[in-house]
């Protein structure tokens, strides 16, 4: 009997269930976000007010300031910024581009230079084109059909996909490699299809990479929107000789120091187990970043905010971390994993918001399957919200250096329908976040922030295990 | 042992469980939906060339006429008009409407007269102003404080509540009843705060009613917007006795025939047990009625076309209605109910779609527990698909009508955080819905549409009880 009493317990203290105080908690959390919230001003001021942040810019510099001066004023136990160096790429003046059918005969398109790209002459560059559905095709084709063109990748993001984050992953390779894998083959040039789902008429830019490539074999690189990705594609069809003209003046100039931003909440009870919370700063420079990731990071900010205004005190340190140059490098995620590797910091849970202000579905958890048994009790708590969407999987870009064979990462999972609609587009801006859906977010990332900060990981609950 | 597998028998006969059919049947769905779908196609055409569709209207009956041409096109079994005797308000002349807070010193405010409403004086009607949370403050303050009035309804939608359907029935009282009520302690005019949860400029419409009061003691009634209101009651705790000016000139005029369009696939198996899916034709007539109610227009006709393309055919007579007068009246799903009443058409299962074209998240079931058991163990199809919504609870305005003990009813349940932001005014437009959304909505009809023809309603499955 004592022995039945014995597992009974520690099956109570392993599977810690939730419980009707937890569930007035979250209850509190969406309440106070949805009457009282501070996410949708704090995202109207950084993508009105400061607008674009592209590494390296005055944006991204103005952003970082503003944000710490904002987690300031919230009174937390600690604020301050990490030092990141990142690159600095410039646009310069907007790309021009047009299709000649015939000598005279032009059609202007929409286009973008691709984040990384070199510039073309400045006359611009002019010259045949060869359609390609992605990287294998062109070396299908070969050097033979390739040499001297532009390489025109037109592969579509898949339409049949629920999701459309994973629609983009099947189509990404064409923006982020075609030039580097078109070169090799003697391209001159290359126009990528938008990763967009829609046909409409604004181009969609993103990182794109030499990688390793001789600076002489660098070829530039742009995107074209969906409408006229589908016209040049048609006009090829007619007219086989056609040619493509563009002219873009973006520059790499060498890295310059930038920040991370980072706040917190010490814990009362474990200091030394640190929960993060966090989205990137910086953004593309077409539209304001505002679902990208404007919104992960004012939500993350109002995860901290609502523990302060609903008077919530965590046992655990509560970290709020604002990363730089997610975009195009990546630096402040490495340069954050890289010091608490350094400093011997012990994070057992992250999770990171950068899907767009969307209503929230769930959360992605990178896990093994025990811990995920025990974020799974939690999911009945979140159904009055209708979050329902917990799944093993990725987490975010950002987080994703920290991991460790002891810890948890998490994504945020918001509808994803609308997504590429504005993603890395002039239309990424503040219209575009609904506030209602935004809050939502931030509730939902609250709560489970809340969970792990009350009942820690089960599965490596002693507390003895060394880093 | 024979006991056991008969009784096995009879459990797999009566839950019918969705097999390895039924999933490919549904993927089959949302890829033709999705990669060549017809419903935006449509709600183009019907909000852009169409447009607005009140009751009575010309757009209204070119609605009528081009839906059926479309369902003709499809090469259903039998596409027809169901005749409906509808009622005509029409608005007349923009209204007007300012804040006097000071003889002389004047703020324009946007109004819209409610649907239904008498007009002001031709010159308008000026009086003071009392601002009331609802209709029991009314009665509190009674005929002293109201007489020679215009009572402003301000309680807001309540932003704490998930769903904002739930938020939407919370309110909308003050609409629909305040002038009546308000009349009663000689209110001259009445002003309710749009059922809008985002603070903006924009008057939201919608039904009102004077029940059967006479006629001399009906008062005109008008939406202001949300920012307005906020302003209006600001004003108010600054100078009690400013005055309120409006202006409309609507008229209802004798009611006029229009129809209900109906398109059928005949069953191959039982074609006497009718499954109806359906949304409503009419609109009001401030935006172009793409959400509401275009979008289930478009979708419930999908449906039937998704059928067609993909080959399956129905073991039961599937059926779309096109309802007429939703929105001030319910005529056309009284018409429809009172007809399939008087010819006994047996009903097993009635699906609307009115609750705009955004995100599906699944599904509330009019029916009983037992019906309710059977239409839960289909849920795991629908998981690949994001759909988790499965609650007991309403269906659609148009086919309660039909609801009797032998049938089940469900209105399709999509993301609500929007909807009404958009909701009965002038920026209901196409712009506003999503492709993917109203395509994902589509298929998770056809869906549902697909495992009641092929399971039929299980509970009664022996096909013999009397209607």
């Amino acid at each position: 009997m004592l022995r039945i009493i014995f597992f009974l317990f520690l099956s109570v203290a392993l599977h810690a269930q939730p419980n009707l105080f937890d569930k007035k908690q979250l209850r509190t959390f969406f309440d106070t976000s949805l009457l009282n919230g501070q996410a949708y001003k704090w995202l109207d001021y950084l993508t009105n007010r400061i607008g674009s942040r592209l590494s390296g810019s005055l944006g991204a510099e103005r952003a970082v300031a503003w944000t710490k001066a904002e987690l300031d004023a919230l009174g937390l136990d600690r604020v301050y910024l990490q030092p990141v160096k990142v690159p600095k790429w410039v646009r310069g003046a907007k790309e021009f581009a047009l299709i000649e059918t015939a000598p005279g005969v032009t059609f202007n398109v929409p286009i973008t230079a691709l984040g990384g790209s070199v510039a073309t002459p400045s006359v611009g560059l002019k010259a045949f084109v060869v359609e390609v559905k992605g990287i294998e095709e062109l070396k299908a084709l070969g050097r033979e059909q390739i040499e001297g063109k532009i390489v025109f990748f037109n592969r579509p993001m898949q339409a049949d996909l629920i999701s459309t984050f994973q629609a983009y992953s099947g189509c990404v390779d064409q923006r982020y490699s075609g030039a580097k894998e078109a070169s090799a083959y003697g391209a001159v040039g290359v126009i990528v299809r938008s990763m967009n789902l829609r046909l409409d008429d604004l181009p969609h830019t993103g990182a794109m990479s030499y990688g390793d490539q001789d600076v002489s074999k660098r070829i530039p690189a742009a995107a074209i929107s969906t409408n006229a990705a589908e016209k040049l594609s048609k006009l090829l069809k007619l007219e086989p000789n056609l040619k493509f003209l563009f002219r873009q003046q973006c520059k790499t100039y060498p890295d310059v120091w930038s920040h991370n931003v980072i706040g917190e909440i010490t814990g009362s009870e474990f200091p030394n187990e640190i929960i993060v919370v966090g989205g990137h700063l910086d953004s593309w420079d077409l539209g304001d970043g505002a679902h990208d990731d404007g919104a992960g990071v004012v939500q993350s900010m109002e995860v901290l905010r609502l523990f302060k205004a609903t008077g919530y005190k965590p046992k655990r340190t509560i970290r709020v971390v604002l990363f730089m140059n997610e975009e195009n490098g990546l630096r402040g995620g490495n340069a954050y994993a890289d010091n608490a590797l350094l400093t011997g910091e012990r994070h057992i849970f992250a999770l990171e918001s950068d899907a767009g202000g969307f209503t929230p579905r769930g959360f992605s958890f990178n896990c093994s399957d025990e811990e995920f048994a025990q974020v799974e009790s939690w999911k009945p708590l979140f159904k009055p919200y209708l979050i329902h969407y917990f799944e093993q999987g990725g987490s975010g870009a950002d987080i994703r250096p920290l991991k460790n064979k002891y810890n948890v990462l998490a994504g945020l999972r918001p509808d994803s329908q609308r997504y590429f609609d504005h993603h890395h587009a002039e239309n990424d801006t503040f219209d575009a976040v609904n506030k209602r859906e935004l809050e939502l977010g931030a509730a939902t990332m609250t709560s489970l922030i809340y969970l792990f900060d009350t009942y820690g990981l089960a599965v490596l609950s002693d507390n003895t295990f060394a880093r």
